[in-house]
């Protein structure tokens, strides 16, 4: 097993595809399209652990440091370099969001063109205004992500552009790569990853990742792997498509997951859970997160805080545990904005005694 | 000289105070507040690069990765570690959005009360929803930067309030880590470095970390310092106080730089200059680093790319110049979303042969 605790300087990293190409299916010749994205930070969340308490350890994968700012760029590294040595020209995808700013950012920086479609009204300002400034054509569509994905795979059927949502395999392998990061920042894998879900891509690409690795003797043990879905929008826990789904954390408003059988083959191996965590309770771990870690994650992210909340009863003592948080809080202002909050004060008069009686002094 | 060329796990970053701390002013009991800030990208841009030809070699360094989304962060860790080290309870700082939401985040994850004043109505919203999100208490004067700060630096000697603005020696200490990181993952300092200025006290904390390095013979040379200011806010250039500062990129919207004579201080020793570059300039290189290259950065921070291309003929054949990019594009979405395009389609009715038709298939 291989320890990397210290590392003086890691400036030179040039992406996850770099970093671990044995691990995954590229050669020599393929072009490879990259932000230097993965190498994101493992942060420890010392409040939220002391909340649980029994010596358990809790860190953060915050992959909302990724170039275009969510966990969807190690995915697209992979998917778009995968296009480019095909011949592709043009690239497509549905979105809630973060998968069309990751498109177009590596379609561009490829030379490719990129089409993506998007749920009308349901895609936070931060990742609209990624998608139009990196230059994809945006099609707003009314109607859901299910059916937006549906029409871009039939788009890829018909047409000479090639289809990089998840259900393209590029993106998972390259996705896999947290779990590498993950396994190498600790020594070992954890004892539980939570992690929210949508189209459940990303639990089976961090499964993927630990079994790879576990198989090469990276870590002595597997994660339970604990999904967690909002309460709105919450297949894998019903058992049942939900036609309308609806909650805060946009990024996981996903009715019929694309890779349902497979996160249920993850959870039965994993002897992990899936469970949902209502908009309040991703609310309150989404404000714990910035106001006392310091950690800005967008809505959907803190579902994976919420669910470890939801479980403290649950956790073994002494058990290390990771929360996947799957993109930046700076994505969806709007929703940081909304919450109440007595700490704004406005049109202040710029004297000294008026700003000391305002901050209490 | 020390060359750091591949790493192949980098994941165990644990800040840059853990990384630089022999050039750090701490100490083994000094507490390390940190949100694991550095080690950001040095992406190459190819298209720029070929925009200038005659083997030029330029290199974004992408500090809207760090955790709060801007370099502040780099300061910040430094800022707050002491201020806690020295026991204080509260921080404060004048802010155009970017110190705040560190200084916030920080204070926070320090166990510290935060203060920031902002000048209404000129900071972009992502950054104000950071600063209230972290839980800071967030002050929004009829005044500008300039005006704010000369308040918090009268609060810090009445009151009990640390200053963590860029006069406090430690956020520049901080700061200076940027250079040691671009001369790790070049193995030499670069030719040239273009660097928005606002403050001016990151092209100050650039210098003292390329000198430092050079001290320690890390690099064989010291780069020409190319600082940038919009035009609307060039008091560095024009030699005067701008009264009135406007410019989009509202986080160099400072008339009266507190770093003033140390930025002089450094063209002089680099055999540097300094220039202004329009509005308009500004945002061709924000279209352009999104478009082309995939990068999103906030506008102020494409003054440096702006300068670069302002520069063009009398940059040395094969050069290799880094560009600072100081902060995340996803900090001001209300600029990207401003630009214009044909790209976006609104109320597309989902169905393939109207799809297909839009796309242009």
């Amino acid at each position: 097993m291989t320890s990397t605790l210290t590392l003086p300087t890691a400036q030179a990293w040039q992406g996850l595809i770099h970093a671990y190409r044995s691990y995954l299916p590229v050669s020599e010749t393929t072009p490879i399209i990259t932000l230097h994205e993965g190498n994101t930070p493992l942060i420890p969340v010392p409040r939220i652990a002391a909340a649980i308490g029994r010596g358990v350890k809790v860190y953060v994968k915050y992959d909302g440091l990724n170039p275009t700012g969510s966990f969807k760029d190690r995915g697209m590294t992979m998917a778009i370099s995968k296009a480019k040595e095909a011949g592709a020209k043009a690239v497509i995808c549905a979105s809630t969001g973060n998968t069309s700013a990751a498109a177009a950012a590596y379609a561009r920086r490829g030379g490719l063109r990129a089409y993506v479609l998007i749920p009308e009204g349901y895609v936070a300002q931060g990742k609209l205004a990624q998608a139009l400034l990196y230059g994809a054509e945006v099609l707003a569509i009314q109607g859901n992500f299910d059916r937006a994905l549906e029409i871009v795979r039939e788009m890829a059927e018909t047409y000479p552009i090639t289809l990089v949502n998840s259900v393209n395999p590029y993106r998972l392998e390259g996705q896999k790569t947290a779990a590498f990061e993950v396994v190498d920042a600790l020594g070992d894998a954890p004892d539980w990853l939570c992690i929210p879900m949508g189209n459940a891509g990303n639990i089976t690409a961090y499964w993927m990742g630990f079994c790879q690795y576990h198989e090469q003797n990276k870590g002595t043990r597997l994660p339970r792997m604990m999904g967690f879905q909002a309460a709105g929008s919450a297949p894998l826990v019903t058992g049942e498509i939900c036609q309308h789904p609806e909650t805060i954390a946009t990024a996981i408003r996903i009715g019929n997951p694309a890779n349902w059988q497979r996160a249920l083959a993850v959870r039965a191996a994993s002897q992990g859970d899936f469970q949902a965590v209502t908009d309040s309770e991703i609310l309150v771990a989404y404000r714990m997160l910035a106001g006392e870690e310091g950690i800005f994650c967008e809505p959907a992210s803190a579902a994976s805080v919420a669910g470890l909340l939801k479980n403290q009863a649950q956790i073994p003592s002494g058990a290390t545990i990771v929360c996947v948080l799957t993109g930046n809080g700076l994505k969806d202002p709007d929703t940081a904005l909304q919450q109440e909050t007595t700490q704004f004060h406005r049109n202040v008069v710029p004297e000294l005694a008026n700003v000391a009686e305002i901050m209490g002094f």
